[in-house]
């Protein structure tokens, strides 16, 4: 298996990306990585480490995160992300992974793969960590607005073929995101779609209100992809909030501060349970090829499970399997 | 000023509303309040506490989380909720308290005080507390589907005037929930919203990401109901997600179970700032009449803060100036 990673995306790009490309590469030998950056960035990481099955892909341009995507992709040929997507393309990677600009990813992974036959618009699929110590997939959040029913459907049947191979979770849970739990909730997309994912051969729960995400009674969250991406900024926001607050008493006085450091390992595994560091990259499901997006603000380990993640995706032929169960329910 | 207060809905009720009045009763001495609700129930308060400006209203009926709404409203004539919105519309009370069913508040107020001349659909707006001690009123979480642009730019409307007068913060700042911060940003709905709100002598300040909401950059914040709903359920989840795993962590054993107790007050300082319980309650805005809502799981304290914003709510004649204001705008 070949996977390519972009060198320049993310907040803590390049070092962050060589580090867990390098930490991932020691790790999986039976997998060849591709460093795909700039001649400055990527050139000195092969001196630092020769190891047989890491190469590098130089580029000249970089897309930022600032940049219009659509305009980027078209303009910027040699940039790291349209080289990855088409390395995809071209078969000279299996997977692509980047930390950079979502939407500009988004385009060039549909620009250079197209989509699946069946699938009408990609999904960003992040996971969330549960209180249960689990996850939940969550489709769609990239912020796609006009969602139709048939995207919500077929949302679900990719979360559910993505959940059930990739993380090993026979007949996965899928829920709807609504604002209640019986049927006939919610807005005329949120009604329809109801209908439509309940004719599909998946195990529906039906439908499962925002404040019972995070306890786990799903493995598959499927919404439009506005309210997916309040959601997920929600979530980070309110995080936020409680973790900078909670700084606040912990520094208060030496005696808090004593306190805290008593309860440092045990805050620390907690932190690290709630961080979506710790779950791998969000996949673009519905695009044609294996192509992953780490979280803009990934750190070494959080590449190094992007890639682990990435690795399953492509193992169990995620796509493969995705267009199978698109053509058995349709037909 | 007259407040009549539903002893019968919300999780800790009688007890809860009960002890919320009577405390409300000492420190407002200047304010008749009448405990709506059976007889049971509020007969035996007057032999507990005899004060002038404390009286009961007697109802044989009481309306239930699970009844529907509008049924509810139209079958249960003589329950608690219906009694005490009638008492409103026929000027027996200034303004009317229930913890109980938000739909058949919502339908009891509409029914018994129509809406505000110039609103199409009125707005459950509740606060949420920001990390910098202050708090945001976010307006429609009421679960209404189908927001037209022109909801949200009553909403935009009334929720700086309710602000203004009622948190006497001068010339609030208004903001749009959205995916994105740039103008032009999700879906027709939020594009026109934008540019309606835009028009509005109000202190706009464009599109707000979910993730900054509790980081108080705005002090009203306008959404549709299906979004402001899943944004209320989903911070409730991830506050109740990470307190959960907060406490497995400090019982794990004895010396975190020491650490705890030592950082006691400092947590329980941080809970209550993070609590709905001290914002008060969330007026129906838009309804003819001074209809609030307290939190279903409301406690004395709950009680006693919604009555003291619901004093302000009164005080500051926010339903004339709302209407005096849509007045001139719309002029």
């Amino acid at each position: 298996m070949r996977i390519a990673f972009d060198a320049m995306g993310g907040d803590h790009a390049p070092s962050a990306m060589i580090n867990g490309v390098l930490q991932a590469a020691k790790t999986w030998r039976d997998t060849e990585f591709v460093l795909v950056g700039t001649d400055e960035v990527v050139t000195p990481v092969l001196e630092q480490a020769s190891m047989d099955h890491l190469s590098v892909r130089i580029v000249t341009e970089v897309i930022t995160p600032e940049d219009e995507p659509v305009r980027a992709v078209r303009r910027k040929k040699d940039s790291s992300m349209v080289v990855g997507c088409e390395m995809v393309k071209d078969r000279a990677a299996d997977a692509f992974i980047s930390a950079g600009n979502t939407g500009a990813l988004m385009a060039a992974g549909l620009f250079a793969t197209g989509r699946i036959s069946g699938i009408d618009r990609p999904a960003l699929a992040p996971s969330f960590p549960t209180v249960t110590g689990g996850k939940v997939l969550v489709l769609d959040v990239g912020a796609n607005p006009e969602a139709r029913p048939e995207h919500l459907r077929q949302y679900a049947l990719m979360g559910s073929v993505y959940v059930e191979n990739g993380w090993e979770i026979p007949r996965p849970r899928v829920g709807l995101l609504n604002i209640g739990t019986e049927e006939g909730k919610g807005t005329t997309l949120m009604k329809e779609a109801y209908r439509q994912i309940q004719a599909l051969p998946i195990n529906f729960i039906g439908n499962v209100e925002a404040r019972d995400v995070l306890e786990g009674v799903c493995d598959v969250l499927v919404c439009d992809g506005f309210t997916g991406n309040i959601l997920l900024k929600n979530t980070e926001g309110v995080s936020k909030a409680i973790f900078s607050k909670l700084r606040e008493e912990f520094t208060r006085n030496p005696l808090s501060k004593l306190a805290a450091a008593i309860l440092k390992p045990g805050l620390k595994r907690f932190a690290s349970s709630m961080d979506y560091k710790e779950h791998g990259g969000a996949p673009l499901l519905g695009v044609g090829g294996a192509i992953i997006k780490a979280h803009g603000s990934s750190d070494d380990r959080a590449v190094y499970n992007a890639i682990r993640q990435t690795r399953m995706f492509v193992e169990r032929g995620v796509i493969q399997r995705i267009s199978d169960d698109l053509e058995r329910s349709e037909g």
